[in-house]
């Protein structure tokens, strides 16, 4: 039985997140509901990434089984018929049949966007975060810079882990920006809850001078959540990419050239 | 009794176009309504463009009298408190009696945003036109070349008139690209009633091979809208800045650094 892979943008907005909830809208739900009637047989999908409700994808990868085979190029525009328009199938691929969404990802991208300006958007009201105090961007770049590395990020979850560890590698952490619009790139091998907003939240109240410099690091070092900043909301996060081995989803989230 | 001007930004997804409609959501029934209530004296706004149902704006321009005055810098935020979350203004000023948004305007701009890739988008859907067949950079700036200046648009022209001519000057026709996010820019003294509708739609035909690379001079010449392509959709046009003597609106439609 052929192990599929999919890359699957999504809005955000109108979804419950991503795990199935048997009476809410959920992007999990919505996709399995496409690909049973494609497949003809009840599907289930592994996501590399559980986004929390408003969260968007541009680059998520989901992995499922099913015995029908299709011929390539035919899959995509199959579940692209089926699914709702604030979900989309970018690539489908017939993958090794141990292949897990979940568990091969060696790295995950988040792309969070703030609009950084003093009046609210309305164009762009659930896509970017808005915040109206000037971002220092060298302050960023440092407050940021001792969270790279791996570190205990309990400070930085915003529900512990049913098992394991809280120890994850940050890999990046950029902040780039166009005028008033700024992207913060993160990446990591794996992320906890809330993970990317709680970094986000933290080091945009140092960068607008609300909170000392250092604020994020001596957090991380208290292994607190409470010490920690804001949360940053979840209409400005896109899971943007997921690299596994010979194959990386990564789409950064860009609108405008 | 003071002259305002404001720069306004819509979503124009859920308004049904520009003019005040007395049963529908329009975007200056939302202002007027705003602005009634804060100088508590029935306020109606003139428009420097009668945006379609659908069509954005990031830098419309409107006008209006009213009694009340507001200190410098009051103004925006107890518009913006008293605005939905999908109508923003930027700036508010009080200017010579005689300005009218529409009439004192000297040039348009709209920025029209296209989404140039096979799949289509979940992310920008409301934002941008999905267009699957490659277009060809080169292949729109020669088909666009002949269309710059001074010419009768009659056949890029949805509804004609009610008086006057169908001249207009067209200034600019740019495409810019960045990856599969293509922006063409197009600036003109005035335009006609789905003028750059008409033109992005006609000239993506040509850059796609889809039509041959003079249909759009040669709809010019045939001053007939039979003769030139379809009307590209209204969610990926905005409104993005008008220029007067000593002010410039313009704000460029970009998401993303």
């Amino acid at each position: 039985m052929p192990t599929y892979r999919l890359v699957v943008e999504y809005d955000g907005s109108r979804f419950h997140g991503l795990q199935y909830q048997p009476t809410l809208r959920t992007v999990a739900g919505a996709l399995e509901a496409a690909l049973t009637r494609i497949f003809d047989e009840p599907v289930k999908i592994t996501a590399a990434g559980r986004t929390d409700a408003g969260v968007h994808a541009t680059g998520q990868v989901v992995s499922f089984t099913a015995a029908r085979e299709f011929a390539p190029g035919r899959l995509t525009p199959a579940i692209n018929g089926n699914t709702p328009a604030d979900l989309v199938v970018h690539d489908a691929a017939v993958v090794a049949d141990e292949f897990s969404a979940r568990f091969d990802a060696l790295e995950r991208v988040y792309d969070y966007l703030i609009l950084n300006r003093r009046t609210p958007t309305a164009v762009w009201s659930h896509r970017a975060w808005h915040v109206p105090r000037p971002i220092d961007d060298a302050l960023f770049a440092r407050a940021a810079a001792p969270l790279l590395g791996e570190h205990d990020f309990a400070a930085f979850c915003g529900e512990p882990p049913e098992r394991g560890t809280t120890v994850r590698e940050l890999r990046a952490l950029d902040l780039t920006r166009r005028g008033e619009l700024v992207r913060v790139t993160v990446r990591g091998n794996a992320f906890l809850h809330h993970m990317v907003r709680v970094l986000v939240g933290t080091l945009v109240g140092s960068a607008t001078g609300y909170r000392e410099p250092d604020h994020a690091e001596r957090a991380l070092h208290a292994r607190d959540r409470t010490v920690a900043g804001v949360t940053a909301p979840a209409h400005g996060l896109y899971l943007a990419g997921v690299r596994y081995a010979g194959f990386d989803s990564y789409r950064p989230v860009e609108l405008a050239p």
